[in-house]
């Protein structure tokens, strides 16, 4: 278990994915040791430090050269990332040379995010699961109605999360932002 | 119709209630031009400015000397209070002396909820209502629990308030902190 | 304060929008007994009776007979409704002869949205405020957008509310769903 | 990956534990296939289910015999169960003759949750972790101070969630009642 506190962050990279969108992430993914994990727009490394612990291999993608360099400082900070590669470069270009995936995330897409999932599409296996995490109302809609015209049966949860701080006075409650997850198969 | 932006605020006063919950609490309140009001716990005046705007009289009160300072600008600032008093005290001492309450608002007890809850329950007239707001996990257990034990029905209500931030690439959405909004009324 | 359990309901016709959501879109409204109201889609009345009490008059339309009839009877359970016109017609035809308006509510447009904003652009007075509710993601960002394109700078509030059951071994709270209300003024 | 359709239902057990509260009581738990899991208040089975598919050893207790019946219906369902012990008791008895508990899981206590947390405390090993899942708000403040009691640092999560109905005219979100996940680790 990663601690949110402990991801290095960076004032001009978004991230690290909080704790428990983290948590549905791995659990609507059915990771295996031998899965193909694509995470296009890593960030910080929020997902690809967990798919690091758990996938056969990491492909982690991002325009910004910082993004890549957080990443790669929070795989080293938790003793990961044999087994993942980094690519500073658009998903949409990127992806095109993955071929056989069994993961893919898409924590950022920049306005090409049905491009981005018409490679996905292409390059997933028929195991394939898709997930999406989007804190635009835009991205949700955008997300949904793309995979529902790529054949998919897509489903989408909102989370709200507050977390305590347990004070001596009492417990108050702070709030993350509301995400919402949307997951497809192959089918 | 009052902006949480344009709220004068203090780093050492909590406050305003946000706009949602000032709403519930107004449309809870059935506040009347004839009532009259107390706001325990005043803080920056987000409760008091509201009710200034339509009771017939409102009694705020603060332990902090502060904030009954940052009340009064913004009731000064938003054009109100000429019906307001305020009153720099515990609200367990001041609310003795306040007979014949229509409304009462607690916005802040420290520790001193069941207290307060008793000298409001004596002081409520017979049409009177009670309004808690709480922030800690605790305060809704004994808010509650004070309220059965006074012979009141009480109601809690919670609300997760999120805005849009809309940017060009689509609207984010930002968390407001969970508030609890506890009601009670004479029977 | 009307209370959603008094409300009479039909399975056929969705509503009432509930307490809190009223409440929000009452403080947002601004209403004032001087004002013209629109609710173009009444549902089963909820927000038609709480602007029957504050604004001057009020115009519901709804396409379906059934929602016509129990928003009809609503009023008349409450004492209310001498000041609403009830009108049965698509919101898209019917708004068309509404001038003047000074608050728009849209609770329902079955895809029509655009166009209905269009209409109620057109018509609302310089003064005019419009009030949609959105149960439906994609209505969220297509009254954003349509709301943008028409020139005014569009508010989105997302508002999760829960509700505590009192019971003996403790307070549950039970969930309503989430609802989204955007707000747009004149300038 | 269980889905939430999937498991078999009764009217008079509570359960199963939605999707995204399985998903973080997972990773929270930080569950091994070395670890022994006890889950008072199994329910329906649906902490059970998850557990079994992962943990060394499930001991799984529950005061009702139905609920027992139903756990050991969904273990069958899934295929799974073959590391799990079914106890029809109260966990307050139950548990103390289960020593050396690496992860223990409190669903239901019926108001002895603070002497279920006694003899946990108890018996769990030094690396061991506690995970309680709240409804009543009332057992949070509970919790939190039974386990601040007994030396622990409880972390409080509070998770809403929202699942969309993909319909021809949109996404509908529909909400899950607020759950609560309150964990403490020894140290
Ligand atoms: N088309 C694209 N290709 C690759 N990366 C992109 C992209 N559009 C946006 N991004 C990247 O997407 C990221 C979104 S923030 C992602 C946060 C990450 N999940 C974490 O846990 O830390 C940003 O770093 C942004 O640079
Ligand atoms: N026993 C007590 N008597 C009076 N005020 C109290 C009190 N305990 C706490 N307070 C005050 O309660 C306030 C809570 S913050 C209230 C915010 C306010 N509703 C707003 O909209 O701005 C603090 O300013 C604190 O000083
Ligand atoms: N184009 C349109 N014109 C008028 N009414 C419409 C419409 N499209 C949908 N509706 C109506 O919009 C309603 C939405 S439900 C509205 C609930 C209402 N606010 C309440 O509190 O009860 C439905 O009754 C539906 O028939
Ligand atoms: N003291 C106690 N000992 C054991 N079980 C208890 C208990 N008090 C309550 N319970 C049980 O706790 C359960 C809570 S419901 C638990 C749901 C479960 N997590 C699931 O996923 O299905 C009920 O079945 C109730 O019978």
């Amino acid at each position: 278990m990663l601690d949110d506190k402990d991801f290095i962050k960076s004032c001009d990279v978004p991230g690290p994915t909080k704790e428990a969108i983290r948590a549905i992430i791995l659990y609507k993914s059915e990771v295996t040791s031998k899965d193909k994990v694509v995470d296009c727009g890593c960030g910080t490394g929020g997902i690809t430090c967990e798919f690091s612990q758990r996938a056969g291999e990491v492909i982690s993608i991002d325009t910004d050269p910082e993004a890549i360099d957080v990443t790669s400082k929070n795989l080293k900070k938790f003793g990961l990332g044999d087994n993942v590669t980094l690519i500073n470069d658009n998903g949409s270009k990127a992806l095109k040379n993955i071929k056989d995936i069994d993961i893919a995330i898409v924590g950022g897409s920049g306005r090409q995010l049905e491009n981005i999932l018409d490679i996905i599409n292409e390059n997933l296996n028929s195991k394939g699961r898709i997930i999406i995490t989007a804190i635009l109302v835009d991205t949700k809609v955008e997300a949904i109605n793309k995979l529902k015209d790529l054949g998919y049966n897509p489903k989408i949860m909102e989370v709200n999360v507050s977390n305590g701080r347990v004070l001596d006075r009492g417990v108050l409650m702070i709030s993350e932002n509301p995400i919402a997850i949307i997951t497809a198969k192959k089918r």
